[in-house]
């Protein structure tokens, strides 16, 4: 016999947050607080509405949560100048944006100068808050130290990073690509080439994992990983033809080179030039980001790829999650970039061993 | 006398919509369509209402009108991949959304791919329009007889385009930089520096009115301006360095060459130095747009700087006046470039006058 009208199965039902909040012992705004604000509620609470919720498999249906909160869904976004080599603009931004819509959202986006600091940025988060005009934040351009995850999370709201804060519990999902395994894969590539004494080229940020990277593949592969091996400037081409001059310049200066970006490893490449070598041939270089720089002059620069696009679909994924079940132990995510060779770290088949010297 | 409550002067009362309405003798809706959406009225009943409107001094209250709309104040914009030199990712929509900023309104970005062509991007309009997402668009990326502007007019929706589409009158109001005037100013230098024969290095694109100043600066300064001196072919460095040898392989080769992009005029120096040339010494050469390849490599290129920047400002008020005052004649801007000097087209002092072969 077919059920009446209001008779049917409990489980049938849809699952709604009425249902949940039934289920729990606790108001409908507690409910709404769990998934949009839950570091409202006591903890206590949150785990018990989160058991409810995860028990009876409630999923909110976001369009109608969009209207509630009048945000239509959008995730918010700080943009930063580029400064022409930036693949966060160039790559990052227009992913996010495919990835959000692909999740039914849309990017707001506010500028996030990079000299105003995170307070800055904090009033910012505060005011689209305030005004319900987002349902979380997407976060990139992360520094050691930064205070923006933590900000969020005291707030409980919902966000997902790319990029690090590198302090032994950073707050909140995050994903970030493992600069050293970029650095790895260089330095093996190089080591396949022939050479055994592989400097490394720092810039005037911190970069504490490439330089670590650089040492442990190093050590691995019994190459000598000393300070002597290791020069660092500014950053640019300017700074990288210096940095490659002081090495090259050593008692025993190394053959090949790898560099944390393109900019610093084009000055390498002109370096060597200088000093009437073929970058490739007889000194291998290496660039990072792959950059349009490791394209536009002979013999073309090797550089680490870093899988930004991944980086972006990831980070949507992670916010999603945290919207619907802000875990206390959130996810982190490493994705691993991979090296585009170039004529800059190839030898010629069939020539000498290299040697800093011709 | 002190005025009792509701017997204030009348022109000491805000101006209201409903007053104008009243005074135009049309309802409310009619006064919010001629503001919102123009394209829905009658042009007699828009002029009596936009009449009203002036001589009221009525000044629509946008925090108000967002909340009618649900839109907070958004401006869409359809992003676009940047391919690592394009200015207007990397300097267009940072500057586009603090001047959206500065005039109290947000960035709502959607996905707007090189490929999907104008009526993908019509349906993402037509859906944020629906849905009372945003309150007008920004436009940038205009193809020749790009169909978006004609699509936004027709429908009432407030916009701005930066950029042209080349056809006899282009609907809605627009901000562009002047191409023609940019390649000028590189000709007038190169002349200064002593060049009676400068040729036009094209990519694939149109570009018709970089050649058009090309032809018009090279004629005002007496120099020759036909066909032999103009090279087009595939963008990008191998492009610009295979169209670089076939100019310099002519009978009567050009002693200086105008690029319209950074990457073509890279490939100019390279089959330059080929020859056993000096960039700037014995050839002169410009790029366009400055990008980080400009600055990359000895002896520096000579660029022209589009203003970017600034055409992000000018879009944001002309988007802000078209809302106000969806003018039958809307305005348009014509920004001048300017040219960055750099190595490639200086020539040492007391050289000898330029020839093609040494």
């Amino acid at each position: 016999m077919a059920p009446r009208p209001g008779e049917r199965d409990a489980a049938a039902r849809p699952v709604t947050l009425e249902r949940v909040a039934t289920a729990a012992g606790v108001s409908r705004q507690t409910v709404s607080n769990a998934l949009n604000a839950p570091g409202r509620l006591h903890p206590d609470t949150l785990a018990r509405v989160q058991q409810v919720i995860d028990e009876l498999g409630y999923r909110p249906n976001r369009s109608a949560r969009s209207l509630r909160t009048r945000s239509a869904g959008l995730i918010g976004y700080g943009i930063r100048p580029g400064g022409g080599l930036n693949p966060v603009l160039d790559r990052f931004l227009p992913s996010l944006c495919g990835a959000a819509e692909a999740s039914g959202r849309r990017i707001l986006l506010f500028s996030a100068s990079r000299q105003s600091g995170a307070d800055g940025e904090h009033a910012v988060y505060a005011d689209l808050l305030a005004r319900g005009a987002v349902d979380g934040f997407a976060l990139s351009d992360l520094m050691v130290g930064d205070p923006r995850p933590g900000w969020l999370t005291e707030r409980g709201v919902a966000f997902a990073s790319f990029g690090r804060t590198w302090s032994d519990r950073q707050a909140g999902p995050w994903v970030d690509i493992d600069g050293a395994a970029g650095v790895e894969a260089a330095v093996r590539h190089l080591h396949e080439q022939g050479h055994r004494r592989i400097g490394f080229l720092g810039g005037s940020g911190p970069g504490g994992d490439r330089l670590g990277g650089w040492r442990r593949s190093c050590r691995a592969l019994g190459l000598p990983a000393d300070d002597a091996l290791v020069s660092r400037g500014s950053d640019g081409t300017a700074g990288g033809r210096l940095a490659t001059e002081r090495l090259l310049g050593a008692p025993e200066p190394p053959t090949a080179l790898v560099a944390v970006s393109d900019p610093l490893a084009l000055g390498a490449l002109r370096a060597i030039s200088e000093r009437g070598r073929t970058p490739g041939r007889d000194i291998g270089v290496t660039g990072f980001d792959d950059t349009p720089l490791a394209t536009a002059a002979p013999p073309g620069l090797t550089s680490v790829r870093r899988p930004v696009e991944d980086a972006a679909r990831h980070l949507v994924r992670l916010l999603d999650a945290a919207q619907l079940d802000p875990a206390p132990d959130p996810p982190h995510l490493l994705l691993a970039p991979t090296l585009v060779v170039r004529g800059s770290s190839v030898r010629q088949p069939g020539s000498a061993a290299p040697s800093p010297e011709a």
